[in-house]
């Protein structure tokens, strides 16, 4: 080290540096919006170099990154990401969901890939300037919101298999209409017994881009078959692990009247979702009785155990499967009316409203926190 | 379709543009190259898009792609790559060598990712164009070689997780010297029982960039354990699988005094590689008698099954471990003189040249067919 170079160890949001655009671009009805299509004005860029750590945040025009064609991220695949969002309360103050999971989180991935870790509080911060300086893109119309992806890339040029000298942390936004602008409309899941998503020893428990890519495939083969989304299965006896990019829940009727609530444990193979998170706290509480929610009912276990797809045929069959859906940041809840295993459809109980009880309960608790309209110190405020 | 867009089903390389640079690289000297960092003048880019297909192949200056943040390839990894070498003869002949087997292997990647599929031949007839513009760059010294990285990635912005809709199949090329410039020095493997590179019903056997990027951490530990490469194990018995980004050989002496040479077989999970292929293929012409190779044994098996570590381990002790090594496009191969499992080192014989008596003989063979020394099927001439 010569003693030139400020050596940054953390990222440093007092060293924000804002660029406004000078061409705004014009943004869209809520209505023609589609998700993950349009960007807001600005972009968040963190670059970090292994000798002289973290430099300066810089909010910017969004615009297209330079890499150079061997930059490592193009051809090894290191990059990490979170989806996040920012939500305008009827009170017209913007939340964030819970980003403290998402720098949890992404401080996990960011350790697995090698990269440099951070104080999750000063993105956090940061994200909160750009929400601030992106705020007119922030919608308002009921079930909108504004969706963050923080990303962490590998860019350092050269062909070497090895960890990243150079990484750009980068967070863009894009404004999302209503996931369902048509009501709550359930899916299908295709129960692969081919493909396999996560393994013990792998990374599905972590939030790497490498574990998307190799679902494209699968995902079309199940569209062409007229499912909307992938069951992925694990082990000889058929483990149910996920759904598509959502985490999975199973309700079933126990002997006493009351409602298990099932979703696999998370152990080497399982995202952690927040989503999946929020849902297993309020059910706990409820359980508990710590906090009781209206919807649901009084008898009611949560557990973190595994369920084979041989079991989810029987209780389809004896009439206790009671619902199931998946979780995630971007639908919230999306419930299950049938999943194709084996040749055989299995069905899946589901609301008329297009919702089974447990994720009716969950959807409503979530959105009100979401919004502000309840409470919450999930709630964080972007002024504060 | 409005008629006036042409739609190329196919790369046609009678469409090839090329924009010779205004400003050539000095190029290093042989000794002072590092694998992967210094790339020629010019690069290969082919475009393809979902409505008008295949675009205008054109070789222009080597510059950094413009790559919109919300780029799939950045979020989640639909990236592949192939890596083939050009050589220049002892007759200024500049050879690939079984381009053909990447351009196969590569058109299957393509195929897993849902990326556009491609007539071969005709990548490699651009590819040849690329060498040809930039032959000055091919080293010609003993050992050294042109690599050369065909890679496609999905570029298309837009959040959501499908099909990619655009990608960029590009080439860049890069000088290396010799591998080992000091020579030929044997590698010591960790054997992890913890990290699991690949899975049946997984993408181990695709080269995906996805597949690559989780090797890096563990790959870490190992170095800060003394050792140079990690040893994929796969399963409760420990079966060998890939040695770091190699494919594994392991030569046991019989009760006969032959050898037999073993490799995993590909099933799902193990890199289908050209030097493998090209191992294999050399080994089976020897044991049938159909070419024999000076070197190796009369007695010769080769055989495409597993082998357990503590079956390994088992023939250190007794004495008929002959050897182990890996082969890879960047080293040919890469002989081990011992394996870290479970707390002990298990020891490998190393010739004193730091090759095997199989490796050194599928060196000489393989490098004979590269440089042209020994015609063979295996070599395409760049001007042919």
């Amino acid at each position: 080290m010569t003693g030139e170079v400020i050596r940054s160890a953390d990222i440093d949001p007092s060293r924000l540096e804002v660029e406004l655009t000078k061409s705004p671009k014009t943004i869209p009805p809520t209505n023609q919006l589609v998700f993950g299509r349009t960007f807001t004005d600005h972009m968040l860029t963190i670059p970090w170099n292994s000798q002289t750590g973290w430099g300066t945040p810089k909010i910017q025009p969004y615009a297209p990154l330079q890499l150079d064609p061997s930059s490592t991220v193009l051809h090894y695949a290191p990059t990490l990401f979170e989806g996040l969002k920012a939500y305008k309360g009827k009170d017209g103050v913007l939340r964030l969901f819970r980003p403290d999971k998402n720098m949890e989180r992404m401080n996990r991935s960011a350790a697995r890939l090698a990269f440099p870790t951070f104080t999750g509080e000063n993105v956090t911060q940061l994200i909160k300037k750009l929400v601030e300086v992106d705020s007119k893109w922030v919608p308002s119309d009921p079930g909108t919101s504004l969706y963050i992806r923080p990303t962490m890339i590998g860019t350092q040029a050269g062909l070497g298999v090895g960890a990243s000298t150079d990484v750009l942390l980068f967070v863009i936004a894009s404004p999302v209409g209503p996931y369902y602008s048509t009501g709550f409309k359930p899916v299908k899941l295709y129960a692969t017994t081919k493909d396999v998503r996560a393994w013990p020893g792998g990374t599905g428990g972590f939030k790497l881009g490498s574990n998307y890519a190799a679902g494209v495939v699968p995902q079309q083969q199940a569209a062409a078959l007229g499912y909307q989304q992938i069951l992925w299965l694990f082990g000889p006896e058929h483990r149910l692990t996920e759904v598509g990019t959502m985490n999975l829940w199973v309700a079933l009727r126990k002997d006493d009247g009351g409602l298990e609530l099932i979703t696999p444990p998370l152990e080497d193979m399982i995202l952690p979702g927040v989503t999946r998170d929020s849902v297993l706290a309020l059910a706990r509480d409820h359980a508990s009785g710590k906090r009781k929610l209206a919807g649901l009912p009084d008898k009611f276990t949560v557990s973190e155990r595994n369920l084979t797809m041989p079991e989810l045929v029987e209780a389809s069959r004896n009439g206790s499967l009671s619902e199931v859906f998946g979780s995630g940041t971007a639908a919230i809840v999306s419930c299950v009316d049938g999943i194709g295993y084996e040749g055989e459809l299995v069905k899946v109980p589901c609301g008329e409203d297009g919702l089974g009880d447990v994720a009716r309960v969950m959807l409503r608790e979530i959105v009100g926190r979401q919004t502000g309209d309840i409470p919450s110190e999930w709630s964080f405020p972007v002024d504060a």
